[in-house]
């Protein structure tokens, strides 16, 4: 299945570009001339479940991404359909089966694990500007605890300077939420261990204009030019908003 | 597990009260003295999940039902996270894997097929007053056509007052949207088929206040004594809002 | 000053047609041929001010009026600018001193007196789909008590069916708001009186796409046609929303 | 009129503190150990109109200012009234006529020229988290130009770190709007000059919780202690939101 026909077009510059993606791709990032920026969604995606697949915990024939997207995702020359009385008051589910970065998702989660992986994407538009918040329903494949998965976040992104694990059983924070990354070049990473169907529920939420597009563009620049990586990025999120 | 603790401690009327979804119940309801009025979330996920589950369709030991709901859900005695500084700008999952409404859906759609259905539920509160979204992702256990899909709908629910199927390839309404249904008694229902995953996606989309909440019970009612089904529940949907 | 440009071009049918406002102009509507329907912003504008300039309460040569508006007031073939991330979030003032709609207002109410009336209009659209609200700053030129305010309403309005007098110390609604009128043909009006300044401030909600357009049409085109002025129009509001 | 009963009874303290709008008294602030921070729609207000007072160009006992403000103004402990699904799609006019922010306005406007000024001060609570603006409606005693009021402007404001003046005739901001300032210090000033009618209308947007609150607090305790003015305070706006 061909995702994105106009870059086949041009294979000679796709065999040159490095995926854009500091977290899993950061050696090959230095010194790198041509950068393929990823998509939105598949950002708050693949970064989200990579430790777990990379794990080997879930069953990756059955990975559902359910995605909510704003409205800045669509760009400055938006459809009639994106105008304020349109836009607004809606939770708009789109291309249903077959968006464009489903590809870039199961490309990463297959590289880590060197076998295909599937994803179920479908997004949603919702009423806000800026933010996305993937839900990904996974099912586990071993016995595992809270403390486990904690474990495997933090092997991984435990010095990542953009990632964030967020669960609490209290307060007003207890799971990603765009509300708490606008503004900013973060990653909020949650989960929940459903013990009666063996489910593991992997939340993430990103700002779609930052570490969702030119804040992650920023972000592989600064890694491949040899700048601090968190040069131009150390915005704190903007609450509330 | 026990999920409605209270109910559970007057089990004399239990047993006497009818879950009160026309759609499914309609003869129980007639004459009835006592309905339980289903949840806002379990009713757009029974509903648009019944006659694909009746039909055999889907494997029903992993549906995911991921949901979208308004603020007008928690009522107006909410906590103070629900003030509008906090409650805004926000995609907030919650109780994610054990929602009380998922008993319900279990409950009911198990009655369908007189076997356990297992449901992974998980609803995340949006920025809107009223509505809700469910999306079921599910997995097909036959080789089937949309023409199929539309016939198990149709066949179910063609004489439904308050049921329309909501699929095109073009226009603004491509899918439900809680936009299509603010203030009205109407379930819009439709689906697409993954044929790279065999997966069946089905959307639904309900006013909350209206067929989650006190229009359905006044249909409820409507039917148990006797009365028109429709009466007083005519409203068009207000749009756009 | 030409407002209309497009407008003087047709005088001919200019002299025919009748202001579609029935609270002003019921008499002349019947029958009538031509009905030019009046401005979203004017009609609240208007109906709010009329009572308390005929009655010679106010100086008629300061009367400013700071009007809020919704964005479905700008049609479904609108601007760039009108693309919702840049529609939400906005206090934005435009046409700050001479919006068009300052003409209808200035004639109305000098029609009623038969004296030039200077309307100081100035709008501001808001993030909202629906409704429209005018604040009106007035200086009073006679010594007035709140019963005596009302008693100016009540004798004009008394007995029309889509104006609704709202005033209140203690409660939500204490002042007309837009959130009460979402779907209806009403016009809420409300005031306050300054006696530190001799102020008389005159609030006026509307839904602008209900009195302050098609709603408004239909019931201009009732009594011109002699049908029951309120047939199609007993909406009730939406609420909340 | 007494405005702040509570502050009246600790006039020992109010003799000693210094209100704490840099703008107006950088002196007094210097080496200040008590400041009292401006109301924050009083902030927007008193800002915009201060140099117009100052040169004495419009009428000081017929200054309105009509405000739009956000909900996050009313805090955190905020009445039932504030749930999101009441505090969503409003216009909500509230304390039309004495809102107690009016007699800081006239106070620091009066201490200007050493006369009374009067303020007819009206708020409006819009469906916003952040943001406020002030539309102040006056009325010129002297014929100017557009240059000239430039010129007021700059020769009391160009050297201001958060001050800028916003007016074009095309493009995107052509007056201060909130979502031009949402999380910085900035306080955008625009004006119009309405010939027709002698009237002189000044816009004025900040984000409450930064120049109309903390932001502002920041500013004003750097000057007391003689840190840089702009210490922490260098946010840029962000947009869109």
């Amino acid at each position: 299945m061909v995702w994105l026909g106009e870059a086949a077009s041009i294979p000679r510059l796709l065999a040159k570009a490095v995926y854009g993606l500091p977290e899993l791709h950061r050696e090959e990032l230095r010194g790198a001339k041509l950068i393929a920026v990823p998509g939105c969604m598949a950002t708050a995606a693949i970064i989200s479940l990579a430790p777990i697949v990379k794990a080997s915990l879930i069953d990756t024939d059955r990975i559902v991404v359910d995605a909510k997207i704003s409205s800045s995702g669509a760009g400055a020359h938006a459809p009639r359909l994106d105008l304020h009385p349109f836009r607004t008051y809606v939770i708009r589910p789109y291309e249903v089966v077959h968006h464009r970065h489903t590809a870039e998702i199961e490309q990463e989660l297959g590289l880590l694990i060197n076998r295909r992986v599937r994803v179920a994407f479908t997004p949603h538009a919702v009423d806000l500007v800026r933010g996305i918040l993937t839900t990904s329903h996974t099912w586990l494949v071993k016995d595992v605890s809270e403390p486990d998965i904690w474990r495997v976040y933090r092997s991984m992104y435990g010095n990542e300077p953009f990632i964030r694990l967020v669960k609490d059983r209290a307060g007003f924070q207890r799971y990603p939420d765009v509300k708490y990354v606008i503004g900013s070049n973060l990653v909020d990473i949650g989960f929940e261990i459903d013990n009666r169907l063996g489910r593991l529920v992997i939340l993430s939420a990103i700002d779609n204009l930052m570490k969702g597009a030119s804040g992650q563009a920023v972000q592989a620049m600064n890694v491949a030019l040899g700048f601090e990586e968190t040069t131009a990025l150390n915005q704190v999120p903007l609450y509330p908003v």
